[in-house]
């Protein structure tokens, strides 16, 4: 019982301490970010506490401009600075081809890579039940407005090879069987860096099933 | 050789993903926070893309005034929003009675534990030779100055039982040597909730060595 009710106010004490107001604010918005408890919060402000003041401000302004300094592109949903974007704007890019990627991210990363030219198409995610994330949601509908192109020869599909990912392929290849175009996905198999050893019996599977004449 | 050349690009990739400028810059400011690495700050980023414009605004100022809105107290080095700080200032905390400790947190959970109405001193770090911490960085003079008023009775040392600590607590009991002051220290034994069997031999050492008469 004696233990019960130190145990007790031990789990007290983690909640009770008493920041200055202006402290406590920004630990609680700090605490709102992904994979941040209030004890990451609170190692952030203070070592905001500490940074150069003219730093500090120049951060809490790029914050506050972040919105009104992006907006979303009208034709392919990306994050940027201009609507349309400065890859739907180019018009050295490839207009036959449309990569469908699940957020801006995504086609960062594939742009990062220098070997595509074509065009995207971010559809805001992807389809996941358990955090209730429906095709309506998505950018789908664009979507099949922008395949009336006729221009438009093939799709690629360039969703993370997960559940989530799968479902939302399969999904949107059943909406696109009627527009007859090409439609293709990432390849599958092995990482580079890979150890044949330790890959997992599905990544290896693919690598086989999908192996490529040298 | 070709290997290599393949995962040269690889981490070439990793650096070269061009986000607008305005999005970069939130990025590199986050990356500045402890523990936080260029994609932990893209992924706060993102989220702060999808958040609320207001709540956006309100965090954003909240970081921006935080410099503004608080002080450091001149009594005791804790930061406060006023100066003297609240605990200074009030008529009922026990003045013949200073506890030492090496940040504002420190000070914040020994408060939370409604355990201690004395006054504070915090020292502003611990001694750390690595990280170029030397005594004279330290709020130790003030501390001396304030040990002249006649009224103080007990200095209480409440530094991490770690080496920094240790360091710390042996270098100020030297100075406070010739104050003919009482110098006590936060008792060390077995934390609550602890498992006799898993106890490290210090730990389990020092509950032996400090036992208390029931």
């Amino acid at each position: 019982m004696r233990l019960l009710r130190s145990l007790q106010s031990l789990a007290m004490t983690a909640t009770t301490m008493k920041y200055p107001a202006s402290i406590q604010n920004l630990i609680d918005h700090f605490s709102k970010l992904p994979t941040v408890g209030p004890k990451t919060a609170e190692r952030y402000v203070f070592y905001l506490l500490k940074a150069h003041p003219e730093w500090l401000q120049a951060f809490a302004q790029a914050m506050a401009e972040l919105k009104e300094k992006t907006t979303v592109c009208q034709t392919c949903f990306t994050i940027a600075e201009t609507n349309p974007c400065s890859i739907c704007s180019d018009s050295k890019r490839n207009r036959s081809i449309i990569c469908l990627v699940a957020d801006t991210r995504d086609l960062l990363a594939i742009e990062a890579t220098k070997q595509y030219h074509g065009l995207y198409h971010v559809i805001g995610g992807v389809i996941n039940t358990i955090e209730n994330i429906k095709p309506e949601s998505l950018n789908i509908k664009p979507l099949l407005n922008r395949l009336k192109q006729p221009q438009i020869k093939e799709v690629i599909l360039a969703f993370n090879p997960d559940f989530e990912g799968e479902t939302t392929s399969l999904y949107i290849v059943k909406l696109l069987k009627p527009y007859k175009i090409k439609i293709t996905r990432l390849a599958k198999g092995l990482p580079m860096g890979a150890d044949l050893e330790y890959a997992d019996e599905i990544t290896l599977g693919n690598a086989l099933k999908y192996r490529n004449e040298m």
